[in-house]
C-alpha cells in the first residue's frame, strides 16, 4: 500500500500561508483505516488557523495538515480493524473518548476527561487520502448520498444544540447564520419549530437562512432585534435561542427578547467574557443558559443520519460552493468572506 | 368583626425606622380571609427594607406594614370564600397569577406576566392578625405542626431550586448558608444527595449547615473553594451548585469547581452583573446555568408539605430564634447579624 | 336576547334516532357565553351515541343534544364574563378542572378529580347557536382561519399523544387512521419524525394518511405488520407507537415491532382488557406503555395554535366532508362508514 | 499461576442437586482477570436453577457453575489487561454490550442487541476464585467496605428501578420484599420518598422492609391493599409503584391504587401474561407502565457507589445471612425459604 496523497498544509505561523504537499502514506497501524476523500468541508477551526488568530497561534505549531470534516470511501484497513471494510462510505467523528473516566461512565463520552481530537492527530482531510482511527469512523448508511457525508459532523453540532431543548412548536431565534446557524435553522424547521427568526450581518447568509426555513431574518447592524421582531413574536418573545455568533451584543439582545422560562443554547465559542445581569434576566426571568460542545456519542449521529435521509437536499443548500482541492486558497478566502455557507473541497 | 391588630411598620425612608402600630381591621372583601398569626418569619426582602438599601428605596414608600411568611389560623372569611373555614391552619403563597396570560397557559403561573405580590398588597404579617386573599392561602395539612407553617414559603424556594435539577446521588455545593441555603442543604440531604458541601462567611451558619446535613463546610474568607474540597470531591467536582449568596466571587469559584455537564441553580438575586467566561467554563464544560424564582404552583407546595411531614424537626432547626412580636427591633437586628437562621416573631 | 336555535338531538335509546329540534335559548347565566356556530365536527363519542353501543346506553339518557367540537363567534356574554367579547372567534376545551384537587395542584387539571365534561352539560354544538361556560372557551388567535377552529379539540388529543414522547427523528407507527390517527400522522411529520408508518383497515383512510405524511401504510387484514415493514424499518423497529385503534391484535403486533426502550402511547379507549406478556415484551424490552387522556391545559392548546398556524392547510385535509346542519343523518352515516376523515356540520 | 478453586456446581437436571467441585484454574486469556472471592450472594436466577423450574430447565444444561454477584480481590491479570491491577477490590457487572449495535449507539448498552451474560460464560463465583473478563469488572472505590461489594450488582437493579421515575416526595409502593424489593425500599427512602408502603407474604421480610425505611407494610394474604392503606395514602394513592413480585394479583391491586398520572416500574419477570384493562386504568388514569432490565452502564454503577458510601450500613441489613462456602446447601435452602434477605457465601 505505497500510495501518495496531496494534502493542504498550514505552512507557517502567519495569516494564510497554506500550501499543497505531496507525500507518501505511512503503513497503517493495526487500528488505522485508509480513506479516499470524496469531499471535505472547511470549518471554523480551519478558518482560525487560516487567519492565524491569537487562539490558533497559541494552540498550533506549523507545519500541520488541515481538515477534519469529510466523506469518503474506505480503501485499506489495519490488521485489527473489524467494523469497516474496503468500499464502505464513511464520515468521521472528531472526538475520541477513553471510555473509562467519570464523564464516560456518566454517558458523556463527548466531554471525556481524556478526549483525543482528530484535529490534533497530525492528519488532515483536505487531501486525496487520509488515515483515520477506526473508532472515529462512522458508516454512512444507505439512503444518504456520499455528497452529503461531509455535512454529518458539523450538522451534528447544530442538531445537538437544537435537540438539547424542545423546539417543537417553539419560537426560535438563531443568532448568526454561519454553517452552524444555518444547519440550526434547518434542523429547527425540520423538528417542528413554530416561528424561526435568524440574524446575521451578511445579506448572503440571511437569504440562505430564509431558504432553509427562517420565517424572519434581520441585520443587527441595521435595526435592533426588538424592532425587527414581527408583532406576535414581540408579544410572545423567544422560547429558544440558539447562539452561534459569539457576539456579546447579539447575546444581550437575545437575552432581553427571551420569554420567562426560555432557553438559550450556546453553540459558539465567544472570545471574551460576557457581562450578564443575572438577577434581572436570568433569575427573575427563569432563563436557562446551556453550553453545548460536540455531538452526543452516538445519539446525535443517529439523529443526523435520519435528518439527512428525510431532509438531505434541503440541508445540502448549506454547501454553497464546491472547489477542486487545488483551489484551496480560493476556497479558504471564500469561506472567510461571509459570502458562502459551507465551502467544500474535492480531490 | 371589629377587632384591632398590632402590625410592624416601616415608618420612614431610612435604615431601621420600624414601629408597632395598632389599628382596626377593615371589613373583609368577598374574597378576603382574616387570619390570626401564630408565627411569622423575617425574610431577605424584609431585611432589604429594614436596611433601606438602594433597591428598597427604589421600590417602596413608607409607611408600609412588613412580613409575608407566616402560619396562622383562619378566624373570618369574606362572603365568597369557599375553600377555607374558620379554624383552619394556613400558610400563604405570596405570588398570585392571573391564570390567563401566556406564562399561565404554559403552566408557569409563578412567573405570570400579571403577577400580584402579597408584599405589595399593603398588608403585613408581623402582626396579631392579617387579611389575605383566599387564592393565596394554603391549608396546612394534618401532620404538620402549626409551628412549622411559617417555613413553608421560604422552604419552597429551596425545594424548588433543589428539585429543578437532580440531586440524587449528586455532589452538591450550596453557596451561602442563610435560610435559603440552609433549607437547600436540608432538602438536598433529604433527597439523596451524595456529598454536600456548604460555604458561608459566618461560623454560626456553617455549624448550622453541618447539623442540617452538610458533609463539609468552608469559610471562603479563609481558603479557596478548591483548597477546602476533600480529595474525592476535588477529583469528581460538583454535579450541582445551588447559589444563594449573590456573590460574584463565590459564583466564579463554584463555576470553576463544577464538573463538565453540571448544573448551577441561582436562588439568589445578585446586585451586580457577573462577568462570565462562557467559552471556557459554560460551553467547553457544557454547564447549565438556571435561574429560579419562587415556587411552582402548586407542585412545590405539595413537595414542601411532604418534606415537612417526613423531615419537620430536622428542618425546624433553621428557625433558630423565636421572639415576641413586641421585640421586633431585636429580631431584625438578629436576622441581619449573620448569627441566626430564620428569626420568628410571635404575637 | 330571545333567539331560537336548531340543535341535533339523540331522541331515543336506540341506534341512530337523531332529530333536529328548534328551541329558544335560555337567558345566559353570569359566566355563560352565547356562540354562533360556524362549524362543528363529529367525534368518536358522538358516534358511540349514534350507534348506541353498550357504553353509550350505560352512560346517557335521551333526549340529549349532541356535539362538542366547534368553531364559532361570540354573540352574547353573561354579566360576569370578562375574557371574551362579542365578535371573538372561539373554540372550546371540553374538560373543566376544579383547580383545587390534588391533580390540579400537581399541574394535571386535565385529569382533575372533579372534572366537568362539556358533553354532559346538556348543551350541544350541532346547532345554530350554543351556550358555553366562559372557562371552557379558547380564543382562536389571528392567523388561524375560522374554518380550522373545529379541529382544535381533536387535534389536541393527537398533539398530546405525539408530544408525550419524543418523535424527533424517530421511527413512528400510527395504529389506526381515524381522525385521531390522521392528526397524529400529521403532527409526527411536522415534529420531525423519521419514518412514519400507518395502518388501517380502510383504503380511504390509508390513502389519506399518506397525504398527511405517512411514508408507508399497511392493511392489517392483508399482511402482518412485520411483513409490511420496509427493510430498514424491520431492522430498526419502531421507536414510538401511537395506538388509536383500540384493537388488541393491532397492539400485540405493534408491541412485537417496538425496539428495546421504545414507547407506546395509547390515545384509544379499548373496549376489552389486553393480555400482555410483561416479561418478554415490556420488561426484557424495556418498553414503556403510556395512557394519555385529553389535552394538557393549556400547554397542548398553545401547541395546537402554533401547529395550525404553521401547517393549517395540511391538517385541514383531515376534514374530508362538510355538510349543512340539516343533513345530520347523512353526516353521521358518513362518519361511521370509514370512508371519511372528520365530517363537519355547518349551520 | 497453577491454583485450584472450589466452585459450587449445579450437577444434574433436577431440583437442588448442587455439589462442590475442586478444579484447577485455566491459564488466563489476554483480557481475563483472576479474582479471589471475598463474598458472593445468591440471586433469583440462582434460585430458579436450584429449584430447576421450567425456565431453568429450558435455559441451562448441567453441570454448570453458579453465582455472579460477588466482591473480591484481583490476584492475576491477562496480558492485555490495563484497567485493574493485583490487589484491587472489585465487583462485576454481568452484562457485556458490544458497543456497535443500534441500542449501544442510543446509549442503551444494557439492552445491547448482542449482549453477553456473565451467567452464561461457564464461570461462577460461589468459589474460592473465579475468572472475569476485564470489561465486566468494576473497581470498588475507597469508602466502600469489601463486605458490601457483593451488593452492588443487585442493588443496581433496585436503584435503576427507583431512579427511572422520580420518587422525591412521592408516595411509593414496593410490591414484594425479596432482596430487589428491600433494596428498592432503602433506595426510595434514601432518595427522599414521602410515604413508603411495602407488601410481602413473609412476616420476616415485611419486618426487614420496615427497618429499611417502609412506613407501612401489609400482608396481601391477610387484607386487600386498599384496606391496608392508611387514610391519607388512601386519599392520595401511590405516585410510584415498584413491582418486584411477578404476581398478577399484586399488580392489579397496585394498579387500582395508583393515582392518575402515576408510574408503575416493573423490576420483576412475571411468568405469565397479565390481563390489563387499558381503558379504565392505564388510559383514563394516564398511568405509565415501564419495564426495566439491568443497570444503566455506567450511570447506575455510579449511583450505587454513592449510595453505598452514604447509606452502606443501612443497606447491609439486606444481607441477613453469611455462611461458609461449604454450607452452600443450607444457604440455598435459606434463600429459598422467604426467611432471609440476601444470603451470602464466603470462601
Amino acid at each position: 500500500m505505497s500510495i501518495d496523497t496531496r494534502s493542504v498544509f498550514k505552512e507557517a505561523a502567519a495569516p494564510r500561508s497554506l500550501g499543497l504537499r505531496r507525500q507518501p502514506i505511512a503503513a497503517l497501524g493495526p487500528h488505522d483505516v485508509l480513506v479516499r476523500i470524496h469531499s471535505a468541508s472547511i470549518c471554523g477551526t480551519d478558518l482560525h488557523i487560516y487567519k492565524w488568530n491569537e487562539w490558533a497561534a497559541h494552540s498550533y505549531r506549523p507545519p500541520l495538515p488541515l481538515g477534519h470534516e469529510f466523506g469518503g470511501t474506505v480503501v485499506g484497513t489495519g490488521a485489527a480493524v473489524t467494523r469497516v471494510h474496503a468500499g464502505d462510505i464513511v464520515s468521521a467523528e472528531t472526538h475520541l473518548p477513553c471510555g473509562e473516566c467519570r464523564q464516560c461512565r456518566l454517558g458523556r463520552g463527548h466531554t471525556c476527561d481524556n478526549l483525543r481530537l482528530f484535529s490534533r492527530m497530525g492528519l488532515g482531510c483536505f487531501a486525496d487520502h487520509t488515515v483515520v482511527p477506526e473508532a472515529l469512523l462512522r458508516l454512512v448508511p444507505d439512503g444518504i448520498a456520499v455528497d452529503f457525508a461531509t455535512m454529518m459532523e458539523p450538522l451534528g453540532v447544530s442538531v445537538r444544540a437544537v435537540t438539547e431543548v424542545s423546539v417543537t412548536g417553539a419560537n426560535v431565534l438563531v443568532v448568526g447564520c454561519g454553517p452552524i446557524g444555518l444547519f440550526a435553522v434547518a434542523a429547527a424547521r425540520a423538528y417542528g419549530a413554530g416561528r424561526i427568526m435568524a440574524t446575521d450581518l451578511a445579506a448572503y447568509r440571511r437569504a440562505l437562512a430564509q431558504r432553509l426555513g427562517a420565517d424572519v431574518v434581520a441585520d443587527p447592524a441595521r435595526q435592533s432585534l426588538g424592532d425587527a421582531m414581527p408583532a406576535q413574536l414581540a408579544r410572545e418573545k423567544f422560547d429558544v435561542v440558539i447562539e452561534t455568533s459569539g457576539s456579546e451584543q447579539a447575546f444581550q439582545d437575545a437575552l432581553a427578547q427571551t420569554r420567562k422560562g426560555g432557553d438559550i443554547v450556546f453553540a459558539s465559542l465567544p472570545e471574551r467574557s460576557f457581562s450578564i445581569d443575572m438577577a434581572r434576566h436570568v433569575i427573575l426571568g427563569e432563563i436557562t443558559l446551556r453550553g453545548v460542545y460536540g455531538r452526543r456519542l452516538d445519539q446525535t449521529w443517529l439523529q443526523v443520519e435520519t435528518l439527512l435521509r428525510t431532509h438531505g437536499p434541503q440541508l445540502a443548500q448549506v454547501m454553497t460552493h464546491r472547489l477542486p482541492l487545488a483551489d484551496f486558497d480560493a476556497a479558504f478566502a471564500l469561506a472567510a468572506s461571509g459570502e458562502a455557507g459551507k465551502v467544500v473541497l474535492q480531490p
